[in-house]
């Protein structure tokens, strides 16, 4: 698997234990031995693994959390770092981010996080479910 | 000079070119190798360095543009990139930044930017200016 490859799996494993509140696989995809750090949209920045985890906890374990999907993400790979810029689909709002991430043999982990509200991407750029009948 | 104070003086950089609406200083602070991309607050992703030097010399070159200074710099290094959070103070509102920089000797040059909206950080970490008699 390619580096630009990998960095897109290890993305995509965060939207999805993200999207099935897998608190156990998020805390995997998380860097143990690196300083991590994370803003929430709307939060202040957080740091250090305790901290990151904690809010990590709160969020997937509250029933009120919202769905989230992944759209259009992109990977920039800069030797043993790389990041991810893409788009969060929330119950019908956007939001942007930036996922940072470090190489850990044999795989990649997620060293920071930041998301922000977004205008909604161009429609034909946008992967997004079949409309449903009304 | 340590990789940290490289990457904070590269990110302080950043923010004199913004502060100052220095066109030219902004397009140095960015690489010229590698590829960029820019989250600008409420604005879609942009890549590539001509998109995103477009959006800074309108941004720049805006007479209504607000003052912006950087406060409480947190830089992470991790090799040949590093990134850096912070917070914008923006006319008394606050964003959060993420700026990834990767090393381009003998300096390092910034890759990715993205500002959001963030509550204000505690008052007793925070750099203010000296309140003005009103």
């Amino acid at each position: 698997m390619s580096d630009h490859a990998a960095v897109l799996f290890i993305n995509q494993a965060f939207y999805h234990a993200f999207a099935t509140r897998d608190v156990a696989a998020m805390e995997l995809v998380w860097s143990e031995k690196a300083a991590i750090s994370c803003i929430h949209p709307g939060w202040l920045a957080l740091s250090g693994r305790e901290a990151v985890m904690r809010s990590w906890a709160g969020i997937l374990s509250n029933p009120e959390s919202p769905k989230i999907t992944c759209r259009q993400p992109m990977a920039y790979v800069h030797g043993d770092t790389a990041y991810v810029i893409c788009y969060e689909l929330v119950e019908g709002s956007f939001l942007a981010a930036t996922n940072v991430f470090v190489r850990e043999a044999p795989t990649w982990r997620m060293v920071h996080h930041q998301a922000g509200v977004s205008p909604r991407p161009p429609v034909e750029e946008v992967d997004l479910p079949p409309p449903t009948l009304q």
